[in-house]
């Protein structure tokens, strides 16, 4: 067993460590479990291996509240014992797609910064958590919980449930310590504004409070976060990093942002990513950032002197940058915040601070309607994340993808999208390695054209602008052009697809 | 000419004092005009009809940025003489909705709360302001504005244009002096929390700011506000609103919601003062409402002693209702404050304050997600308004729609929405005259079968049930089944509309 005597500060509470197979036997069939756990990173480990061992032999099912994506300790083993019901509001692992795309489990996307608050109000299956499970660096003489490499909803959750288990993972550095901003709003009708008013403003405790009388089990453990691999940036994503840095020129020249712009925001994977590698070598200091998770390129981005301080609500690098990030960790932590994804994504800060919200798309459509999450419109891929609540209150909205997917069979511009996450009243920019649409102040009509000249692959635009000449002569003999559309033939991209697998017209 | 001098009193601009001609003429073709108004209320009418008989003559285009919807004097008028070019944020006037959707106007429908601060950050169409147009009761004497029955983007309009004009309108009644709350953000990175934190918080001044060196015409005029009746409360509405008080019922029963509930919001029109009709004959006291159009039903709450307060940017009565306000000023006056449009629908504080958010579809589909805009995805209605901002951040967020419209020929529920203005994963409940359907922690699967069964009319049930079973065993065979949908199916409903004139299959 994993000796965590000294992380657990607290004397008293040291009577309380066991083993993760004896935790685990406290959860009954049919509980709400909430974990600590952000984009593969802080999520519990020894006591989901525990419980799905459990399960595999007594079958029963849980209900499975996160932050958003978790390791395959959790999601994975769980869903090979067909032992999760429910599940929300964000996940990865290839395990759990599956069981969702297969009805399996039921799977409930939200977004993110709405998941604690919903999950406060009774609203999620099973109206409240019974049991949360946390993995901390360290638990203080108080009895108070140190967070490791995310905070996710780990603070709402250990505040709602009736019980709570510690896992002490010694694999995760103390050092840690001092990094996380803790802040649980209260509910209406009595919350209060929420004082951040820059990206390293303190608001909270650098612990997740805790009543110690609600730790009823410390387990010990030092399996590792596994985190995920990114993509090199390669020859298309350093032309779509470029066009994104050349429309921030733009915009700077123009008056329309600051010179060292403002908050920077990506989402998650390898198109943030190659977006944030454009920044090292711009023009730009002294820039910041406010988003959800903390990706290697922040750290190039620190390394290169060009970033004053990142909030974020997780650490979620490759392995490469999760171990440049252990080897430095005293200095990475003087410009890293970690925060509960309440207050990482919240709308009332975003808004507040003008985030420049760089988020990927599935696909988008000639007028900037945006899919995020369903291949198809009906294959869940990873869910909305924290991608609305920053599109919706971002100072510019700019949405990133590739021009085309698999080889050139899809085309990431279609004339109507398969499914909506993001409607075009936010979107102020779309981004591929093509160019730049700025849809700003521009009527569905004008979109149309900017959208597919400027960012469709020149392969399709012959199709698309067909589509939409077609689609403005017959809405236009009916007085209805105020948005051209071919019901008949809206979906036809994809339909194509599904026939001959490809979108283009053999 | 009206004699306006005692309400311009500030005297050295009782000289600014013209005609509306005199105002009109220092337009020049492609300005951008800002304009007070919002649903027909406190919108400028002399200045619009002289600018209107000018363009008559001189042929020449405008760029026309309003609070929200205004009337015939401004859209109508400037719409049948051709011209605007450019218009924004919302609108409801016949005219200018056909313009709209025959190509002749470039429309952009941007949701309410950000309308302002595109305009002040120069994001929309002209970059700037040159000229804005704004109603008031009177003049103080430093030269601030009082503005009238609404407030709408007046003050940020104000602020950024190089030249204001000020319509002094002696059909508004000077006692609307003191309703007005008028406050304007800092633009980041120098914006600060909002401190608003009850719907009848106080954060500013009851005057739109003005350098009296920027007012450079002040008008006369007694042209009334063209409000519009408000369809009375038939039967089918009247079960709507039942069943939208019985649900809110259940959630102060389980817990969830004080006994005095949470602020209220209804959108626009006949459903939402439908709505608000249920809550004068509910338990229910102490009520408040956060809102941005306040209609006759917040006038019977408040007389049915029911309300508290009411917060709002636009007074949109009927005719009968506008008599009735007129009549008892000093009474409902005590109970109602304007905000502009920026602060009532802000989301940081619809979400701090919890607001019940109660809107209107024109369709939903069977997952969930709402059509607030575009009829059978082409022709504009009058745009998003504020159900964007108070849906994204409700406590509770629900849409209300009849099961059917045109007697029936349209279905209110379709297997796919033809646009989508509210994705499924900010939506909790959809309320119509069958029932109600809660979507909280629900997914999509189980999402169809409480919309059909709960919400949709019998007569389109097996159809829909029809296409939900056979979406879910085509995609259960592929492994991509989270959301099933049959991509060359499901615009039938709408294919079958244009084709046979019904949804009905015949």
């Amino acid at each position: 067993m994993i000796d965590i005597t000294d992380r657990v500060r607290n004397k008293a509470l040291r009577d309380k460590i066991v083993s993760a197979e004896e935790a685990a036997a406290f959860i009954k069939p049919g509980m709400s479990i909430g974990t600590s756990g952000f984009t593969p990173s802080g999520y519990p480990k020894a006591v989901p291996l525990a419980l799905a061992k459990r399960i595999e032999k007594e079958h029963f099912k849980i209900n499975l509240w996160t932050g958003a994506s978790v390791g395959p300790e959790l999601d994975g083993e769980l869903t090979k014992v067909d032992g999760i019901d429910f599940r929300m509001p964000y996940q990865t692992n290839k395990d759990i797609q599956k069981a969702i795309n297969t009805g399996k489990v039921s799977y409930c996307d939200l977004d993110l910064s709405s998941s604690a608050q919903m999950a406060r109000y009774g609203f999620m299956k099973g109206n409240k958590i019974d049991v949360a499970i946390v993995e901390a660096a360290a638990i203080t003489e108080e009895g108070n919980i140190i967070p490791t490499t995310s905070v996710g909803n780990a603070p709402s959750y250990v505040q709602t449930a009736d019980v709570v288990i510690v896992e002490v993972n010694t694999s995760q550095p103390l050092a840690l310590e001092g990094m996380h901003d803790i802040y649980v709003p209260l509910d209406p009708p009595y919350r209060l504004p929420i004082p951040v008013v820059r990206p390293d403003t303190r608001i909270g405790t650098p612990f997740i409070p805790c009543d110690p009388a609600k730790i009823k089990f410390i387990v010990g453990t030092d399996i590792t976060d596994k985190v995920r691999p990114l993509a090199p940036v390669d020859d298309v994503a350093k032309k779509m990093a470029g066009n994104l840095i050349d429309f921030l020129d733009g915009e700077v020249k123009a008056g329309r942002m600051p010179q060292n712009l403002l908050p920077l925001q990506s989402g998650v994977g390898n198109v943030a990513n190659a977006a944030l590698s454009g920044f090292i070598n711009s023009k730009y200091e002294h820039l910041t950032v406010y988003t959800e998770v903390i990706q290697d390129g922040i750290f190039d981005m620190i390394d290169a002197g060009k970033l004053d301080f990142a909030s974020g609500t997780s650490l979620t690098p490759s392995p490469d940058g999760q171990k440049r990030f252990y080897e430095n960790i005293e200095t990475y932590k003087k410009k890293i915040m970690l925060r509960p994804e309440e207050i990482s994504n919240n709308p009332e800060v975003v808004r507040r601070l003008g985030v420049i919200a760089m988020n990927t798309a599935i696909e988008a459509d000639i007028y900037g309607n945006i899919n995020s999450t369903l291949v198809n419109g009906t294959r869940m891929m990873n869910g909305i994340g924290g991608s609305g609540d920053f599109a919706r209150n971002g100072y510019l909205t700019i949405f990133l993808t590739q021009s085309t997917a698999k080889n050139g069979d899809i085309s990431s511009i279609v004339p109507m999208v398969s499914h909506v996450d993001h409607g075009q009243q936010v979107v102020d920019a779309i981004v591929t390695e093509q160019g730049v649409a700025d849809l700003r102040g521009v009527c569905p009509r004008e979109r149309a054209k900017l959208i597919i000249n400027n960012c469709a692959n020149p392969e399709y635009r012959p199709l698309l602008m067909d589509y939409y000449e077609r689609a403005l002569k017959a809405t236009m003999e009916k007085g209805v052009a105020h948005t051209p559309h071919l019901l008949k033939e809206a979906l036809s991209f994809h339909v194509r697809l599904a026939e001959t697998g490809t979108m283009k017209v053999k």
